[in-house]
């Protein structure tokens, strides 16, 4: 037995002591949005550093302005280095009353066609993933006595809220962090039989705004319709930010947005994709982004503005005819190609700008950003990690692209001049911030399998 | 000294009784929407039974599915009949915090310009200027051993909490309670030396819907644009609601709404109000409602929109990049004139069905609705009543209009056939519905004088 076979052997041995781990680590309540939580992130990022360490690595969980940052190394062996990135804050859990068992009590469901999954906030994003990365490096170091390359472990806790601390972290220790090859698994499959690595991500900007027109509730009997209203000022914006054909209609939107390459825009006409099931999956049928692009382009490599939040006046049970103080949104904008995340909020701020009336204000709140990437596929390293993919799943692994922004994609690219191998084992139906997150069991166990292969494929 | 003249100057010699009487009804905790208070809304309930049976009213508090409705009838004279409404119970306290003093402990305050003013929930709304009536009658009583008309005292408990109880039982007792002519003391002076006579009111719809897009929650990095987002569809129903010149674009909304007569036009024009000041009072300067309209018109004689809550998404501190299942908005629209709130209601829900795509769904709360009211201001009684107010202020009274609705005045026209003569002695700075609500203690003196004068006027 080859040695890649005995770490693969080893980890269908310790399956159970896997998931033992992960249901530990699954507990600690990790929300790095809210501050209520910020002793949990705490508690996480020990964790893990204690884990790491008990496995060989030199790890440190280092402090930082927000929730700690984990830097953990093995450099025993030579060959080309890899930098593994992984979170390990997750969502709020928020609307409760949805969820159908504790979110921070995990536990392992049999569904009806006898397949298991792991429920609990974290499970797919991030936790599950990140622990198929270090599963993999505890069975190469348990069988062979060291990885098959050197790699660093890098875990973040605010991947989940702005991540504002990374940036300058990454920055400040550029030389200790700085490998060949990026990894990073915090994305899906194509679907549950073929595994995939994205190769395209759109970029981001998230941003509040914030009007306040009176300065004070007033009653809408005494005072509707002369004075202004911040509910109508945030809904007029909101509404004029796509136009009939859903095209954002912020001037320079689409600047340095090309038509997708006609050789990669047939692939992905080829991929065994149905827009009604995507949508039906989720109970919709109609696509409602831009009107003659295919549902793979609108969520792949055509920008977007979404309304992530909004609200104003009184929201509860009954009615109050109140004109409210305040309003406000959460717009996010995803981008592609060469879009300028600087320049779209600039002209986002200026547009609502336009839009508020003189006697009211408006404040804005900056919710990070990023620009769009493209990894070069005819890297030897990509093709390596696509054909251990491919071993593992017994189905030839896609080159795909995602609507999703992996903002530390962007900084290990930008920052530190690294490729990043984007393979990840979870799928559409995990319910990533969404009340009642899973992750299929085989995910995370062939997930664990999946890294030990590329690994070991990445030393040859 | 004529009978009238003894009458007032029997007011002015028992001042501190009736400050006394009016204080102890104020210590009655009348909370009607919070269960807690039953007890203290029946308590109240007696009280005013007990202090309108002791000055020879025919008293009795009357059970009903909610708080006790009192009626106290003193028909010992002939005449024309006066029926007169109050509400003894009281909004809630919350919050607390903002409170100065203890809302249930009415003190006297002497304000730095020397005015007096009594301090406590419900010194304005509604206790105290009900009682202004109850102490003109006791006066004349006192005085003249009877009232100048007969006069029938109706006591709600349940105008801060939707007043369910009121409409069967006026029904029920239509026979037993028809007068007249109406009077309600629960409205504002023009200014505080002008007193006002408010003779139109806007009617109500209030309407409440729900749109559903996906079946879950939605991560909008990978459902973004492709996903029907329901804030982006209630942003757009509710932008589309008013056009560029803020009128409201339902079909047929201003079916009924006649221009304003011109000589009434010419009043309003030439009343002393200042629309900065009004504005400006609550930090505000441009008026938003219709354009080519006064302020005046807006809020008085105009029919308005206005969206009195929204909400959908992610609200909390941070961000979150979900594309929600559902968002929603409350809106109600002022009517004025001939509208038919039926129809405004049908014409609302087909405005927004149109706008919500096929995949998705809506559903609607209805909350209220009546027509708007106008009282025939040339009509004997109200020249009566306006004559004795200028009469004890010195200064004209004005018959205004009036942007919120009193629904029980539209009860006592629709239901009872009756005219009301709604004459209050508030003030724009009593803060009702809010921490430190304060009556002036000389809208409470000559609000009693000036019934006194009314209640003689209406036996000429």
């Amino acid at each position: 037995m080859d040695k890649l076979d005995a770490v693969l052997a080893c980890i269908d041995a310790n399956a159970d002591a896997a998931l033992e781990r992960l249901f530990a680590v699954l507990r600690i309540k990790s929300i790095s949005t809210d501050p209520a939580y910020a002793a949990e992130c705490k508690a996480c990022a020990e964790w893990h550093a204690r884990d790491l360490a008990s496995i060989g690595f030199e790890a440190e969980a280092r402090a930082t302005p927000g929730h700690p940052i984990i830097v953990a190394h093995d450099r025993s062996v030579a060959g080309p280095s890899a930098l593994f990135y992984g979170h390990y804050d997750v969502q709020p859990v928020d609307p409760l009353e949805l969820w159908e068992h504790d979110a921070f009590e995990p536990k392992l469901d049999t569904r009806p066609d006898g397949t298991k999954v792991i429920r609990a906030r974290g499970s797919a994003d991030d936790k599950g993933q990140l622990m198929t990365f270090v599963e993999a490096c505890r069975a190469w170091k348990e069988v062979a006595g060291a990885l098959p390359i050197p790699v660093t472990v890098l875990l973040e806790g605010e991947e989940e809220s702005g991540g504002r601390s990374l940036p300058g972290f990454l920055e400040a220790n550029a030389a200790e962090l700085k490998a060949d090859v990026g990894l990073i698994c915090d994305t899906n499959m194509w679907d549950p039989a073929t595994p995939a690595i994205q190769t395209m991500l759109r970029g981001l900007v998230g941003e509040e705004f914030i009007v306040t027109a009176a300065d004070r509730d007033l009653h809408s009997g005494f005072y509707g319709s002369a004075a202004a209203n911040p509910n109508h000022i945030v809904a007029r914006i909101l509404a004029d930010l796509r136009d009939a054909d859903g095209r954002v209609t912020l001037p320079g939107f689409y600047d340095g947005v090309p038509e997708l390459d006609p050789a990669l825009k047939a692939q992905w006409d080829a991929l065994p994709f149905d827009p009604r099931a995507f949508l039906g999956a989720v109970g919709l049928s109609v696509p409602a982004g831009e009107k003659g692009r295919s549902v793979l382009e609108m969520t792949w490599s055509r920008p977007t503005a979404e309304v992530n939040g909004m609200g104003g006046g009184y929201q509860g049970d009954g009615f109050k005819t109140v004109i409210p103080s305040k309003a406000s949104a959460k717009v996010s904008f995803r981008l592609v190609f060469d879009q300028d995340p600087h320049k779209i909020r600039e002209a986002f701020r200026a547009f609502v700008r336009a839009r508020v009336p003189s006697d009211c204000k408006v404040e804005f709140l900056e919710h990070g950003g990023g620009r769009a990437i493209r990894f070069p596929i005819d890297a030897p390293a990509f093709g390596k990690a696509r054909d251990a993919l491919t071993a593992e799943w017994g189905r030839e692994a896609l080159f795909i692209g995602g609507g999703g922004s992996i903002p530390v994609t962007h900084m290990l690219k930008t920052s530190l001049g690294m490729d990043v191998i984007l393979a990840g084992f979870g799928l559409e139906d995990d319910r990533i911030h969404s009340p009642n997150e899973k992750y299929d069991l085989k995910s995370f166990h062939k997930g664990i399998r999946s890294w030990a292969r590329i690994l070991h494929a990445l030393s040859k």
